[in-house]
């Protein structure tokens, strides 16, 4: 494969910039653009706001709706032509959750996929273990689950990144 | 100029260590210091507090107080012969919501007003975007404009810097 | 002494993986493994959730609980031929603060005895200053308290490690 990396993992807070990022990122590759989006559109404000980023994406991207099974999605799309970007890892979560899922067969289902794609793989998702300890259980074990994927992944992955203020950081980086 | 920077933005959470590594940075800068305090002495507390903070500083420091007019009290503040610290951008960020303020402007013109200071400028802001999303409104926008002036000002820096635990990280260094 | 370090902090939030990376590095070392637990089991559930914990480090360990005289405790432990490992600091402010202890001199006191042990120790603490400002007042003060400490450890280790995702981010490196 020419491309210089087959996983990247973008990690990064709220308003880090880590979208635009790893979006950067995936253009900079050649192949085929194919966004990945977990984000699930319950009313109608959801909707238009998720029409308007990929109306901002524009027409060199592809948009695929992975809300839940997203390893799946991951094997269906990813060839040697393609750069898939999956936005965010932390959605899925939330939304395998909600569905009462075995997050721990989910997440080893999806480093399984990664691992066994033919393109390049960019994911992005949140950090959100270092605030106070959450008053509410579920919050509690949200940020349980969502630190999990993101240690796997990242065990997974050939590089990544942490996002700060737009700012990227180098947490592993291809030998 | 002989300064070694123009604008160093210092980011990091709650008790991060970023004002005083941000103090210790301007007082290794040739020029007379400016202090713009962001914070806003609502009650008699506060007012001890903030001025406890001052006497603390020492007599090397003015300080000017700016909770809403940032931009023109650095326009005001900064010659060639000063080094203006800004403590905090944060603070200063709920100060103009609960005012009421457009955001994306305040932020274009603070950009603004930085990059056309005559003298150095250092900021320090906090980073809030970290732990969980949080339960009201209030706080999920106000984690959004926080995070967004920080994205805009690492833009425009020479020099950002994350603190953790007192000890600071180069985000971006002066080429 | 022929151990590469004598104190190490490892900072990280929830999930990051700061525990496992400690225990790897203790174990990497040579000597007599000690770990001392700060957490208090209040009911059946954290009784046995520790009993796990204590047989996954498995038998190469021998486990003290400090859960307040922490300090004293690394005193009377720590020998030339043993690797301390403290986990968590954090945990250990918040029986602390339960408790009504004088904070300043409480750290005071547990700097001084790392700085005195004759052994290496590595100290695991929880990042929780880079969330929102919390609502409530003691949540707010637990904050400012788990930064200070972390701080005033971050000063006096040789060696300092900020965890995301399970990987090693370099603070402060030994010469």
């Amino acid at each position: 494969m020419s491309n210089a990396f087959s996983h990247l993992l973008v990690l990064g807070g709220a308003r880090s910039g880590k979208s635009r990022f790893a979006q950067g990122r995936a253009e900079a590759l050649t192949g085929k653009l194919v966004y990945l989006a977990t984000a699930q559109a319950f009313d109608e404000e959801m909707r238009e706001r998720i029409a308007l980023h990929r109306a901002d994406r524009g027409t060199r991207w592809s948009t695929v709706e992975a809300p839940l099974e997203l390893a799946e999605t991951i094997t269906a799309c990813s060839t040697s032509e393609t750069v898939v970007l999956v936005d965010c890892l932390t959605l899925w979560a939330s939304n395998l959750m909600m569905a009462d899922r075995d997050m721990a067969a989910a997440t080893e289902g999806l480093v399984r996929a990664v691992l066994a794609a033919r393109g390049p793989i960019i994911l992005v998702a949140n950090e959100v273990g270092l605030g106070i300890v959450p008053d509410n259980a579920l919050a509690r074990r949200f940020r349980d689950v969502a630190g999990r994927i993101n240690q796997e992944m990242a065990a997974a992955a050939d590089e990544v990144v942490m996002m700060f203020a737009g700012l990227p950081l180098a947490l592993k980086s291809k030998g």
